[in-house]
């Protein structure tokens, strides 16, 4: 009799292989961190410690949220439905100016939180403070990427921009045999940081063999400031700079045209796609369908909490799909299974984890969830991969298992305290209220 | 000491009146069907038979969902991603051919589960064996607004289209005095329906002062089919048809023009917004914006499960406010305040139901909904609109009172057997699969 730490069993796999396998009444097996066998039916001569009945659900790999600002989820609701520059300098930067480690350890915890019960197995972040984040994140037992934010100007962490490149090498050293916490080097933007920076901060990920990850043509207004001080737009000044490249992600990429997609694809740069936040800032829409058909891996974030204003990637899917529907006037292109890899394998590629996590094949680690299909709202169910995107809501993931570990089961998080945290957050939201009203 | 039959209390009231006043440490009493009383603080000197505790949570008016074919529910995800006709012709005409009144009564019992779920206190139907549909509605105990959609070619339920008018005129018969369901007469589109019978249904509807109910200018295909045959696009051919006035609901209006919406404006004629099918069809964006700056009362709607997949107005809310800023390119336009007045207030004026729900003021039916903010990706709260609108999903609904009934206590449904209707609901998608495939 072969051993198996857990069996999830009695629901339909969804493999996001590069089949697009998918199996009916379908187990899988996870022994240790690992995938160790996947199959169909019910005699299956396995003995398990633990045995998850799916219920007739569906069994996927485990999400991921491509980019984020994980501890602005203390800030959410905190200002909406402005010009950007108001909500900017009214609101975020003068609450931004005024956090610290805990803050941040907090807010990251909050976000953990929300992404597990929504899903999210792994994330990419982006904020100040980011050993906490990374900290928190391990006591969620979350899988992600983190990286310190780094701009010309001085940081409530660090100090001085030198300072900033010296931290982001201490946490790529502290974490680079971590099984779940990897670090990456995150230059801010092109119209925050100054060439030098920029430069520095690729040679930094280059040497480590690191991802390099920056906010690229957000908005207009980016596009004509990159243009104004470079005599070129932002992919363009990428390129010379000698930026572009496989292990670069680029967030946003709203403002890109032909010349750039074809660069981007030529060069093998990652885009991460943020549907929600580029439209309640009214930022633009990505052209995803294009960058998807010249062959660009496209992964989706939520960006973070004050722009969204939900760490919940099943919203995200559907409000991607939808959107480029509208944008091409074709209800064909981003359909449902396309949108969920984009949620899945290739938001995996994108972060450079596709041989650890994005799909469930054997000896891939067990990033899993389990999504409760036992409700009107997805009864009956004649297209799983329509279901997911379309219907399915963060809320009904029953189960998520991160790198063998059962974090969430039926619906009660196992690695963190909800009550605590919670409570930790309003004491948080306490003080934001005083640094911004 | 007072009487009450229900008292909501320990939580933040947003009352959705004329001044969108919030009551902090709200409590709310309901006495038979009506709202008896509002206030705030701890000790108020009324006894009640039940006291539901907010917990700290939001206390609204139910929402409305202002468009919505309910039986299509067992249509969910049976097709997506298609070009329009394509989906039509193969998939959604031929089952719809086959339909049966308890195929009607099914979906519609199975789609006021997921409505009373995610919110929904009352909804306007328009489908076929809309007689069914009124028998569910009423045994969910929802209010609604339904009506038996009328066109040219025969139909599955009442054949002849002489026919569709006295089964309409039976319908408005039988429940004209019931306190939940109302009727209306509603022609299905310009393109299906001859002037002929544009105008008896218009005659119908004023006779019983009752709504009139029409999708007006959904795609472009629409509007030159209309010019081609009318010689007018389809507002102007609504008004040459003498159907434009305050009884008249035009859902979609999608591609209107600033003299359509201002002849929208003029006569009183109502919209309803259905963002996510607009999208997932590709049929476009509606004016939303300009038809609220003119004057035009418009509320949202789902539309049908084949075209959205989902009747969750949380989700059409945020993506109504989101859509509307990356048309217009400006984060300010649709503020959460708004959006959430579309699907309260907004949709039942639309509906004329404005004296009955859509607020909660003392004297107004008691259509009442609690949202759970005791959960991470509701924690802190800053602004309850933006809570709502951006962060809140179906599934955070705990209570639902609909005419001073609790239906939904804790997220258990009181009027429904869930388990029992899924088991319908799965028979009957083995005959759509026999059908359709």
């Amino acid at each position: 009799m072969q051993q198996a730490d857990i069996i999830i069993n009695n629901g339909t796999v969804l493999t996001m292989d590069k089949k697009n396998t998918v199996i009916k009444n379908g187990l899988v097996c996870v022994k240790g961190d690992t995938i160790s066998r996947m199959g169909s039916g019910d005699n299956v001569p396995i003995e398990a410690e633990k045995i998850i009945d799916a219920h007739g659900g569906l069994i996927l790999p485990g999400l991921i949220n491509g980019h984020t600002h994980a501890a602005m989820s203390l800030f959410r609701g905190l200002a909406d439905d402005l010009p950007l520059m108001e909500w900017l300098n009214n609101y975020i930067f003068p609450a931004e100016s005024r956090i610290d480690a805990d803050f941040v350890f907090t807010g990251t915890l909050l976000a953990c939180a929300e992404m597990i019960m929504s899903g999210t197995t792994t994330f990419c972040d982006m904020y100040l403070f980011e050993k906490e984040a990374a900290s928190a994140a391990r006591q969620a037992k979350m899988r992600c990427l983190v990286g310190e934010v780094l701009y010309d100007f001085p940081s409530p962490n660090y100090g001085p921009v030198e300072k900033g490149l010296e931290y982001t090498e201490s946490l790529i050293k502290k974490w680079q045999d971590d099984p779940l916490v990897s670090v990456a080097v995150e230059p801010h933007s092109l119209f925050t940081c100054s060439p030098d920076l920029l430069i520095s901060a690729n040679e930094l990920a280059l040497s480590y063999k690191v991802p390099l990850i920056i906010h690229v043509a957000e908005t207009l207004n980016e596009v004509a400031d990159v243009k104004e001080k470079h005599g070129k737009p932002p992919v363009e000044y990428l390129h010379s700079l000698g930026l572009l490249g496989p292990h670069l992600i680029a967030d946003h990429c709203v403002h890109v045209n032909e010349q750039d997609i074809s660069k981007m694809a030529k060069y093998g740069t990652k885009v991460i796609h943020n549907p929600e936040s580029n439209m309640k800032l009214a930022s633009g829409i990505a052209p995803v369908t294009e960058l998807l058909a010249r062959g660009v891996t496209v992964g989706l974030g939520t960006d973070g909490c004050a722009s969204n204003n939900n760490l919940d990637i099943f919203t995200e899917m559907d409000m991607a799909a939808k959107l480029q529907k509208i944008q091409t006037m074709d209800p064909t292109v981003l359909d449902a299974a396309t949108v969920l890899r984009m949620a899945t394998i290739e938001g995996a590629k994108a972060l450079g984890m596709e041989d650890i996590t994005g799909s469930l094949e054997t000896g891939k680690k067990a990033d899993i969830i389990i999504v409760d299909v036992d409700k009107p709202h997805l009864t009956p169910m004649y297209n799983p991969y329509s279901h997911i995107v379309y219907a399915a809501r963060g809320n009904d993931v029953s189960h998520s298992i991160i790198n063998g570990q059962l974090v969430m089961e039926d619906r009660k998080l196992l690695t963190l305290d909800i009550e605590e945290i919670m409570e930790r957050a309003k004491e948080k939201a306490i003080k934001v209220r005083e640094w911004v009203f």
